[in-house]
């Protein structure tokens, strides 16, 4: 097997699922698998009965460098057999079924899945052949269904996607990056004195130059300049550059006498 | 151009955000973009100076019939033009940039985005070119950095992957599935008189064969049969069959005069 240098240093979570392809039909979906997997924090990989044998080179070469999963898969030759060390079985199941078990969304799988790690119990993810999925004897070896919340014009994901979306959410369970969060890295937020300082200058120049000629309506145009710079987290670099851009512009009024507002509005003498 | 029959019909919401490939390189990608677009509902798809040009035929093969979206495709000198009618711009950025901008998750995203299409207002999802996703002139026009929650230990998601967990996401944020259902279909889930009535005719057969030979022990043994069979949501049709188990297994007693219970308890005479 070539092109397995390189692969990603990957930690394996002994609480996380572990994920199960029942009769898998290409290598490559294999490989897309154990990448998604890798997304996600999933480690352990079971194989059912795949069609073209195990391992296949052309797994690892769609893995993008999850390789230690698909090194580390194992191969069986039954359901049965792939979840006989389990205490839950989850299947994923696009299509309806009439049998009566728990149906669960992926995101609410995932709580379960958490629920079931905290108990200190194993959990296993079914997911059929590419074309017609699980079949009757698979789903009975199952505790709950777990279906994706999809467009239901265009519901049909492959199997590397369908593994991404559990993967996501089984990592997205446990994740406690806010939904929303100021990127601030390097560069400084302006304190509101500083905010201050550089509205003071505009307000002076603006006034100099007669912007504000309408007397009664410069505190509400004051008002929605301060508006307009408070709204975008400004850093201490952003107003050093527009103090400079305030100073640059008017630089022109002084040479001129009068700076140049629109077109329709000439400098004079 | 060949395969386009057989396509989905796809419907298009005018306010589902738009999706924009900037400088992909890979048709195939393109393709797999689309599809994941059809499976979170996401129809308007902009690209800007694609690497191979456009229309390209990878790109209808790889998008599982996603082909009105990629028809309907617009083609974009650069970011501005493509950002032009929008009133917000979201960037996915897989890095840390050192920017100030608001940073989502894709959770975060999609609440957003949804909060922006019910102000009426339209909004633009950016994704980079494969291998080194967006550069600082994109990002200076996007209002919003997206980054998704994931292992950092294999955090690289492929373009269609991307698209999916947006559309996921975009879709979910609006989809009112309960995490957590019984799926019934055409079978009914038996009352609790179905259930005390089997339940009657089990236990009478197991104080006929006197399995519960100790008697301080008949009311936990009973109550732990009650646990075992309340918990599956068991179904009429399930409780018919074991009507017919307990039936079929006390026969044997009928006619040798004991049940053969294990191989350590043989009948007699």
């Amino acid at each position: 097997m070539t092109g397995r240098d390189g692969g990603a240093a990957l930690t394996r979570d002994p609480r996380a699922p572990v994920v199960i392809l029942v009769r898998p039909q290409m290598g490559e979906n294999i490989g897309a698998a154990a990448r998604a997997m890798a997304n996600g924090g999933l480690f352990d990989l079971r194989l059912v009965a795949p069609r073209d044998g195990w391992p296949q080179e052309s797994a690892f070469r769609t893995s993008s460098g999850a390789f230690s999963i698909l090194e580390a898969a194992t191969l069986h030759a039954t359901v049965a057999d792939a979840v006989a060390d389990l205490a839950r079985v989850f299947a994923t199941c696009p299509r309806e079924r009439h049998v009566i078990k728990p149906l669960l969304t992926a995101r609410g799988a995932a709580a379960e899945l958490r629920a079931v790690a905290a108990a200190g119990l194993r959990a296993g993810l079914l997911f059929g052949p590419e074309r017609n999925g699980l079949d009757n004897d698979d789903m009975a070896r199952a505790d709950t269904l777990v279906r994706f919340p999809m467009n239901p014009e265009f519901n049909s994901l492959n199997l590397g996607q369908a593994v991404l979306v559990m993967a996501y959410e089984w990592w997205n369970a446990a994740d406690a990056t806010p939904a929303r969060v100021l990127a601030t890295h390097e560069t400084r937020i302006a304190t509101k004195a500083q905010l201050e300082n550089f509205m003071r200058h505009l307000l002076a120049e603006l006034d100099a130059c007669g912007f504000m000629r309408v007397p009664g309506k410069r505190p509400i145009m004051a008002q929605n300049l301060f508006h307009l710079f408070q709204r975008g987290d400004i850093t201490e670099q952003e107003l050093r550059t527009l103090h400079g851009v305030v100073a640059e512009l008017t630089r022109g009024r002084r040479e001129f006498g009068r700076v140049v507002l629109d077109e329709n509005d000439l400098p004079v003498g």
